[in-house]
């Protein structure tokens, strides 16, 4: 049910002429009570797009009516006409549902560079018309690019529910690049408490994805509360809830990530501390060489050591450890005596998990990433 | 020449046991006459090899007589075992040389993790008796690793010379990751004008080469000057002379590099100083995605300006142009007309220079990059 699943909520998702043929490209998901509590987090880049910098302002007051999302097409890199396309955007979607336009999110995904066809406000009446709670289904769908399948979940509580939809594919990278998301619950939160719960919950689950070390201009998660269920969880509660469901979406990215073969997970402990602990994963999935060698399922742990040295936080060389799918390679600086053929053949193919143990510090952070294969080489590298 | 282009100076290439076969994996470059000033600049690498910890100390006096370098091994991750091997080196050569072993610079490259043989140091004795004037590209090719050509620079001045030879292919990026250069002169300078010079040259050079981003264990440049020629040169004309050679010897790098198809020049100017344009042009070559687009001939400016945006510094999106081997295809932060089928004409094949203008500032900066090609993740997946 995804977004859908909490009461209060209706979802649509149309073609309307932004991709070619007549692939799906609008979703509208939307509160059935008028303008409610919303949180957002958005990209960190200085090349925002458009609807990006619109959104931050829509949703400055803690509230939103609805999230309109277009697929095929960033609206980034569009200057001035951008900024009037996404507040266009805004405007049809809010006269459509008799709202004020500033109650409207705008969220694009697709390529820089290209306008937005100035036909696209005329698809809000009936992208609004389509509002049912059973199209979550085909909002996911048209907020896909290059993504091959549709990303859901929904994690139920006694009484109250959070469901969410993503999309994501290459260009992954700490601070959401080029994925968005809508998060829909029906527990009673203010929008204070949802802004700090969706912070965190983003920190740990989808700052964590490394797919390719780049980031995006249009990355957003937005969070909306109808409290329907008329219940206030406990915080802690809601907070492991949202995060599970963020974990799933930011999971199934991975798991669909442009010409990816395998998903790798770095677990690194022993750090100082929790950020010295990410930053040190962080640059173990940022490095080129690393991820060829998973691709190629070679236990390669010179070339994560060599990442782990020049990741910029303090590292004491001759306590760094690192073990592929529970087998020490590497220890006290040095390589580990271990059964080569035996890991060969459990890394031939399938998930990596990395565990690296860089001292006796409190601090550790999982990150998830991919191999780097011929193919994204391939499906990145011609014009579009 | 090279190396042995200066006066004062011998080189010698010979098989030593690292690789297999009878490749050449053992250099020595030494000074005819003793101790003589000399500079480094070595990796910023916390987990770096032992021969760069050992090579630090042996320098700190400004002064040496001899750079013996292996290839095929790293000697990194090695432990206190590693430390020892790179010490009996040191005692080898300085012993076969009639030096102190702290006279003996060593360097290692190669894979990160396996040990040196035990018996290299018994090489030493063949390695001096080889030493000659002529054998310059014996020692330029047995410091090569996945390197497909010897790369070696000479620059004449009135009466002094300084040459050079290196090495790199994969792993280059700022702080010289995976090179090591050997550079000498019989110009009369000081050590501590060679320090200061060597290292504002290896700044304009050197550390604006980005192949992929990786940086690793062993950089090492040594620059060595016997003043055989009894000539001190004017300091500006020696500074412009050795980074000369850098740039020759940077710029093979990157004809070189693994896998890669094309060099690439990312020319940034209008920053608000030269720091601000050189991280600039480090993110645009530190995105896979850009550097696919390279590959497939393809002026996505669009990459070029996400990468920008989240480059760390600070950027009005507005007053980005990007131009194509010396078409505008944006501008004032959007998309300008042009040609685009002879711009994919034009960029079909070879070298490619992309202009990029932040702003109005007087910052420039010059990276020279490759393309990331499906070769190179074939080349780099393979278990060794």
């Amino acid at each position: 049910m995804s977004v859908t699943a909490a009461q209060g909520f209706t979802a649509a998702g149309i073609h309307a002429g932004v991709k070619e043929g007549d692939a799906l490209d609008l979703a509208l998901v939307a509160s059935s009570s008028g303008p409610i509590a919303a949180a957002a987090v958005f990209t960190q880049s200085l090349t925002e797009a458009a609807p990006v910098t619109l959104s931050r302002e829509h949703i400055a007051d803690g509230r939103a009516h609805a999230v309109v999302l277009n697929s095929g097409c960033a609206n980034a890199g569009t200057g001035v006409r951008g900024a009037a396309a996404a507040h266009a955007m805004a405007v049809a979607v809010g006269k459509a549902l008799s709202t004020d336009p500033t109650n409207v999110v705008v969220c694009s995904t697709g390529a820089i560079g290209p306008e937005l066809p100035v036909s696209l406000p005329d698809g809000a009446t009936a992208l609004v018309a389509a509002l049912d709670t059973v199209n979550h289904t085909l909002a996911a769908e048209a907020i896909l690019t290059t993504d091959t399948f549709t990303k859901e979940a929904v994690v139920k509580r006694e009484g109250w529910v959070i469901g969410g939809m993503a999309k994501g594919a290459g260009m992954i990278r700490p601070n959401m690049a080029t994925m968005l998301s809508v998060l829909t619950t029906d527990a009673v939160v203010s929008s204070d408490v949802l802004q700090s719960t969706l912070i965190a919950s983003v920190r740990r689950t989808f700052n964590c994805l490394n797919i390719d070390g780049c980031q995006s201009t249009n990355d957003a998660v937005i969070l909306m509360a109808s409290g329907a269920s008329g219940i206030a969880p406990d915080l802690d509660v809601f907070e492991a809830a949202l995060a599970t469901v963020c974990f799933s979406l930011a999971r199934q990215m991975a798991e669909d990530a442009e010409g990816a073969s395998r998903v790798v997970t770095l677990n690194v402990s022993g750090a100082a501390n929790a950020r010295d602990a990410h930053q040190l994963g962080m640059a173990v999935a940022n490095s080129a060489l690393v991820r060829c060698s998973f691709y190629g399922g070679d236990p390669n742990w010179g070339r994560v050591y060599g990442a782990l040295g020049v990741a910029g936080v303090s590292l004491a060389a001759n306590e760094v450890s690192i073990a592929y799918n529970g087998m020490t390679v590497a220890h006290g600086g040095g390589e580990a005596p271990f059964d080569r053929d035996s890991l060969l053949a459990d890394l031939a193919e399938g998930e990596i998990i990395v565990d690296i143990v860089v001292g006796h510090g409190p601090g550790s952070a999982s990150i998830v990433t991919t191999d780097l294969t011929p193919e994204y080489v391939t499906f990145n590298g011609e014009p579009s």
